[in-house]
């Protein structure tokens, strides 16, 4: 039995407890949370779970193996650092830490003591991404990648102490890296802020990989329509990924390019278009914060590293690092 | 009755004759194209027109009025401005010119004579970006500006000669320059060639202007579907385009932020959002071109400046050869 | 304080539960079901609640002011009798009773005694169907009434008591019954049966009503696609209900026919089309079993007749009994 | 060298002109139209094409093979009859005659001397039909069929001769009948006239088949919204043709139904749901007609029994005027 103690039960946290506790093998032990208020909402669930004010008891608490970290980004570090400095696993929620430097830290400190570390990357595990990636590496079916072009925009709930591009891109950026596999060279992003100064609440990101590969993330707080669209294009089929179409969340287009170089002029590219079939393969619709639950109980069990480790988050990390610094810079281009 | 000559006669060098010769006034008298087989389509279409395979037949004819320059931009200058050398009046194919300079020359010249520029910016004339002129400027709808996003991306036609921004940007950039009436301060353009590694197929445009307005162009020839949308949001109400929808084009969204200052900490924003109903205007369906063919000509009638004249042609060009350095190095910020 | 006694806790009866438990005034003292399970599950989730299999001692109880019978349609009549009989209030699910005779008696049970009925009409409390009410009753706007017709397909649920036209058509009937507030004369139903040869999976039901008013409603079980639309033409404006859209669940559309004599022969007609904006209002997204349960116990308290009193459940009862005669007579019409 | 006489030049007429004189084999030699402007428009486009007001120039001309009736539906059967009796084959509008009788002496005229009918039953060239019918026949994808369920609605045009059901479920009868290749047993047709006390603006028809196949059509004049779509369920697979979308015209979707026979009780079914991924072929973009005069061409030349000949047109006329008979009767049912 993995005892989980969970700090944090705002918003995210009364969902990962639910779904701990329907984990076989793992259960609930303690919830911390400031606020009173959240910790009545938690017992009355609850009645069984210690609850407390402190997150120290839970991260100090002998009867607890993992902990849960689902507070804001700010104290991720502090509290997952004492997590692991008393022998616990950590599961923290995106993005992993304030900066680079902070998630190497923790990552150091968890292989020291062979402990585990799962970022929620939640995306990671819903029917969508789990299908897309099966598309694009077990079956090759895309072929090689030219671009990745994801578009994630609403109205919206601004945040006080983060920018949209930390809000909202960790989701693009931990899908990108997961998907893609491959390291970034360098990234431009620009935006601007129109209420707040510092917090800019439209962003653009280009991120260039080796090898021709490009990406792009359109992120936006003030958009009238929720948008939830990525593209994925390569040289044999083309993807569109629409989370918000309950039947066709993933097309695949058997669309492309063939380009051969003209006789008369070996500058000149024959450029034609091929236009087949769609196919929208069947989406689980499983919960995916019930899937990654499971998913960080079994890595604990069987030793394994979890997809979405401390260097998972850490990537993720370093390009949201990045990306602040071009945007402070109005777009100037950061290396990685 | 004003007397048009065209040159060029390939894809949409008919519909300008057409709609030209639907026009009350005006009518088109010599068509010149260096293909035997296009002439050979217009002498079957209108048997009554002169053809030559030399445009310099048209430019110098005393029985032309005006010049319609519908040939690869590369042609544009040489033509336009032996057209105005010899006293026409010029309706010039997007984009106007390849530089700058040529640009401002053919302005210049055409001041001198008192002659009409008009550059082919056919979307300005159509219901949907008239609507939201209308919108935007008469009725201040949207209030203040925040952003201007514009999505237009679909499988080819890759172009030989330009790059993606030159074929498919000019229609954001004469819209956007229309619609915001503001004068940029700088841009960054992204993006990638895949197959020809001078010509990008992938490109993302950020435009920076006063006053926190953003503006953004995502351009691709590489997706498998088509997107043809542009969102722009305002502090009183927001707005998208999409002109793929045949029944709801623009919609318009009484969604907003309103932003108070805490009371408590004046460095604290309190957000909060503002969701009413939607309004789908009726746009007209009349066929741009033809709007835009009766305004060239009754613009040369009544001695009127055409909202696409030269300098609009101008301000466009301006953009786009600025992104073409930002892109030549990856994404550099170009001051305008 | 009402308290309420709820029989039948299976698909729907713990949101009636958890709804009434919500209610300000309201809350359920006993659960009743036959099956052990169901009552384990009401045990757990409301330690408070008393749980008994068999209904009487729910309709019997001293301590429960009314009864909501949640069950399959074939025992509504029995328990809602008795529980009418020890004086209680009743909430019936939806569709009220197996006949119109059945129906009558309850209603005539409940006069006699005081007693309100409420049939579980849910979606007249949607913020869809409130929002079209509005429109056609308090402001006219769609004019006289030409047509309503709904569609409501899918795949599944197969009943084995009920056909498709006692599973789906209650809530159409229910829905139309209200917002045209007008009796019906006539109606022909046709479908077939493809498993079961008693239960139709597919049907067509066309109703008829006085002053050319016309009603249809196409209800599937085997369509591979969800459907949930009704379309309301008026002389002055019309409108389309697509329940499935998040964001345009209501459009109202400024179209319609004008009919003009022709002045040469009296029998010719004119008619013309006029096609204007289209305007999507703002819906509501409260639950809607929310406000029925408030509205059930502001009902009693308040001594109100509901909207959806047994009166209401006896016509569509009335029309279902009808469709199934129309049915099983191969569309033979059926006067009411 | 198929010499043909068109005979109506009105909305469709030049349609099928500029069709078959894109076909190889063939030309249009004249073209008849009481109305002057519309010769005259003939003219204009074919200077070559001989015009004349009387048919009956066109039907006794020794230099014409065949005779293309596109005129009104009233007039089909005396124009078809004569040029049938001059020896010319005849291509006729839908429907092909008012009454059931006409149909069958124009077959009988035909087969005595010969010569082709060929009903003029677009959809059935339609890239989107062939592919279904492909689907269905050659690959028995869907299995065995269960129901046909069309829905063609819109705002106008009103007709002033003929009701909705003529007006449009020609199209949805002809499309039934050619991917069904079954005989109706009966129908019911209800329906109602808005303006016009003899011409339905808005009706339903359903059609009856042997083994519990069933077919249902809701025809509209008065629907803000303009709806082409057409499900098709099979025991194997189902379909969705949207003859509005652009990209997914067709969508094969792997779902179902599963019937087991209940071990305990036999009156029981166990229905289980089967729902996997979906397809959506390419579908060809050509112009149906341009396939239909050459399928007519090539009928003629190689002496071929057309798929949409005279026997698809009366079984078209005979579905029509039955509905006719339903609808006057408000809804009987008329057996076929």
């Amino acid at each position: 039995m993995v005892r989980i103690g969970v700090v944090g039960y705002g918003y995210w946290g009364p969902k990962v407890v639910r779904n701990i506790n329907d984990t076989d093998g793992a259960r609930v032990t303690a919830v911390s949370d400031l606020n009173s208020d959240a910790r009545k909402r938690a017992q009355r669930a609850y009645p069984f779970i210690r609850t407390c004010s402190d997150y120290r008891d839970i991260v100090r608490s002998p009867d607890i193996d993992a902990v849960a970290v689902i507070t804001p980004v700010a104290t991720h570090f502090e509290i997952a650092k004492s997590a692991l400095e008393n022998g616990k696993h950590v599961f923290v929620e995106k993005p992993f830490t304030c900066t680079v430097s902070q998630a190497e830290e923790l990552i150091e400190s968890a292989e020291k003591r062979q402990l585990k570390i799962m970022v929620d990357h939640t995306f990671l595990f819903t029917g969508a991404v789990r299908k897309i990636k099966e598309i694009i590496t077990q079956n090759g079916t895309l072929g090689e990648l030219y671009y990745f072009d994801s578009t994630r925009v609403n109205l919206g709930q601004f945040q006080h102490d983060v920018n949209v591009v930390w809000d909202l891109a960790p989701h693009d950026l931990s899908i990108m890296d997961y998907l893609l596999m491959k390291n970034p060279d360098a990234l431009i992003a620009t935006g601007q802020a129109h209420f707040n100064h510092d917090l800019e609440d439209v962003a653009y990101i280009t991120i260039y990989f080796p090898e021709k590969l490009i990406a792009h993330i359109n992120v936006n707080w003030l958009s009238p329509v929720k948008v939830r669209t990525t593209l994925i294009g390569g040289d044999k089929k083309m993807l569109v990924w629409n989370d918000l179409d309950a039947d066709q969340k993933v097309i695949i287009y058997d669309k492309g390019v063939e380009v051969t170089n003209c006789t008369k002029n070996i500058y000149d590219l024959l450029v034609s278009y091929r236009s087949g079939d769609m196919w929208v393969p069947k989406i689980d619709h499983i919960e995916a914060l019930k899937i990654e639950a499971e998913y960080f109980v079994h890595c604990i069990k069987e030793d394994r590293v979890p997809i979405n480790d401390g260097q998972a988050g850490l990537r993720v990390v370093k390009l949201l690092e990045a990306a602040n610094r071009s945007l402070k810079n109005r777009g100037e281009m950061v290396y990685l």
